[in-house]
């Protein structure tokens, strides 16, 4: 993904250009993955603001010894320095040049107050300034290679599914803990380097209980089961939610079911550029709402999704701006009766000027098992 | 653990009153389930320095309204505050009583830049003042629930890596991926929530990379497996590493082999109470140079582990201070032949004030399977 990483660093330049930071020194790992492909636990970047053609070779990437050759590998375009303490050896470069660096940005989301300290005494002359999220900005619109990767999660999640449901998987007799395991050991026949997060399997009751952890509760004819899993692959993540009932559905169960899916189906028809992140999350909500389960919809809508699990934008009242084609959300209403049993439907989505494209593909029909 | 949490309170104020400070705020999730229980995913705890009977009734937890249940069964005993900006909520509070927080410490060395600016903003005229790695100094020395929970974490490992052996697991055909995951779920059999950390199974020239990642690679007759690997559970961590040759192991690998068992019972017999952390690396490392290997161990003796898989002390040359009774650490020397094989041998001990305690017990004789 090597020309990727240069187109992001490329626009990484403008915005430091529209903020008149000569540089900026990125700390956080997942953000200098984004940036240059390196996957190692200890590194450090400073990207400069410059736009003439030589800017991108005046980039320098640090890491330790463990990672050389790795280094080699992964970022093989960029000057890179070898120190254990890669973020305090960067600034110090910054402050042995402090006359091209006036004002260089650190992400002061993420660096620690003690680890403040130790960047500004190594910087000296040159100033570091607050310039929190500029690359989660950045990060907000996905690219091919991005949205490629977000494909092939979301896959791996609707394959691992299927085979759970044709192989018998889901029956009753079996605990929520043995079906999470089997869930996530079919992703990862996949390709999934692991789950997204922690899998949530939830019969009965606990599927009222919206991040109910499995545990050794037995599925029971009758039951609902809620499944919310997702892929690590690439280091992107997918997230699905489907909820299925053993044997025939109850009508108590048919009705929230249905709710929630015209719900989510709202909430999906509403995800396009330009939609106001709060009002997409009104939508679905309202449909539950005028069904008198306002109440029981206790979470926002959805979230932006990619590098990581939950990321900007958030689909929900406490959620700002508005849609950009190219981000990847996910619409999940549910609807949640205690000590009853729940239901959540949840796809990940593509955001485009028109209908947005799911990207997880699994049935959302009530399904019995 | 409820009385374990209690008696961790206490000690933590009898330091708070030592550094003069009112009291301490508590942002990081791994102090506050040390000092509390809790195991959810956003807190904030207020622990006065008091030590009058009341102090401990001054305590003040937050979490937000996901949690509230889960607050009531875990922190039964501490008075809980329901906000979702959980630590600016803990500081406002401190802010309405002024007068009684002059000097309370936060964790400078865990809180961001920006975070800070709204505790600080939200503290009003309580002052805020640096006081990093106060809880983990704490925790350097376990008590008896946690040297139980490390038990059972090693025990753990002890019985999956043996049903793995038993089972024909380690076998030429497979691949290291196969291994990983076979191990990992034998683990989880036992009852393990997950691998303490990404296993590593590493074979033939891949056994002299040092964290090597397990791949599609085949493990062959004649190879070195090397595998490092430990159980989470009930939030503590195990750590182990054992390599054992597939077939009758050549004259190279038997040599190192023995070398390395030797420098790693040589820091084992190091370990205790009093020791100084450096010297222990020394006399590990002393055994390896002897033998003209010596830059073929490039890391670190060993790390402290607990709650957190690499903790305090560091038994290295970059570490510092000396053992105390009651520390859990690792000895894991290594020698690595690039491009050929490598051996590391490791166990989780306890230190005594005199022979330290092994938690890991699986043999350490060099296995052919």
């Amino acid at each position: 993904m090597s020309e990727s990483h240069g187109r992001r660093r490329h626009a990484l330049r403008a915005h430091l250009r529209e903020r008149e930071l000569d540089a900026m020194l990125i700390t956080d790992l997942l953000n200098i993955r984004y940036l240059t492909g390196f996957t190692g636990s200890n590194a450090a970047l400073v990207v400069h603001a410059g736009d003439e053609p030589g800017a991108e070779r005046r980039t320098v990437f640090c890491t330790d010894g463990r990672y050389t050759e790795q280094a080699a590998g992964q970022v093989p375009d960029l000057e890179t320095v070898v120190e254990r303490s890669s973020a305090p050896a960067l600034a110090e470069r910054l402050g042995a040049d402090a006359a091209a660096h006036r004002r260089t940005g650190f992400e002061s989301h993420h660096v620690t107050v003690d680890g403040h300290e130790a960047l500004t005494s190594a910087a000296g002359e040159a100033e570091l300034v607050r310039a929190p999220q500029l690359v989660e900005t950045l990060r907000l619109v996905k690219d091919a290679d991005e949205l490629a990767a977000l494909h092939r999660a979301c896959d791996v999640g609707d394959r691992a599914l299927a085979d759970l449901v044709a192989a018998g998987g889901l029956r009753a007799g079996r605990t929520e803990r043995e079906v999470a395991r089997d869930l996530e050991s079919r992703m990862q026949d996949y390709g999934a380097s692991g789950p997204s997060f922690d899998t949530i399997i939830a019969s009965g009751a606990n599927s009222a209980v919206p991040h109910h952890r499995p545990d050794d509760t037995v599925l029971a004819e009758g039951d609902f089961v809620k499944m919310d899993f997702g892929a690590h692959l690439d280091g992107y993540n997918s997230d699905m939610t489907r909820t299925v009932v053993l044997g025939a559905p109850a009508a108590w169960q048919r009705e929230i079911y249905d709710l929630v899916l015209a719900a989510q189906r709202a909430g999906c028809e509403a995800v396009r550029s330009g939609a106001d992140v709060r009002e997409v999350d009104s939508v679905a909500r309202k449909v539950i709402e005028d069904a008198g389960h306002g109440e029981h919809f206790v979470h926002g809508l959805g979230h932006g999704i990619g590098l990581e699990v939950h990321e900007a934008p958030s689909l929900s009242q406490r959620g700002d701006g508005t849609l950009d084609a190219g981000m990847a959300v996910t619409v999940e209403p549910g609807v949640y009766l205690p000590g009853h049993g729940g239901v959540r439907i949840e796809d990940t989505l593509v955001v485009r000027s028109g209908a947005a494209e799911p990207l997880t593909m699994t049935t959302k029909e009530l399904v019995s098992v």
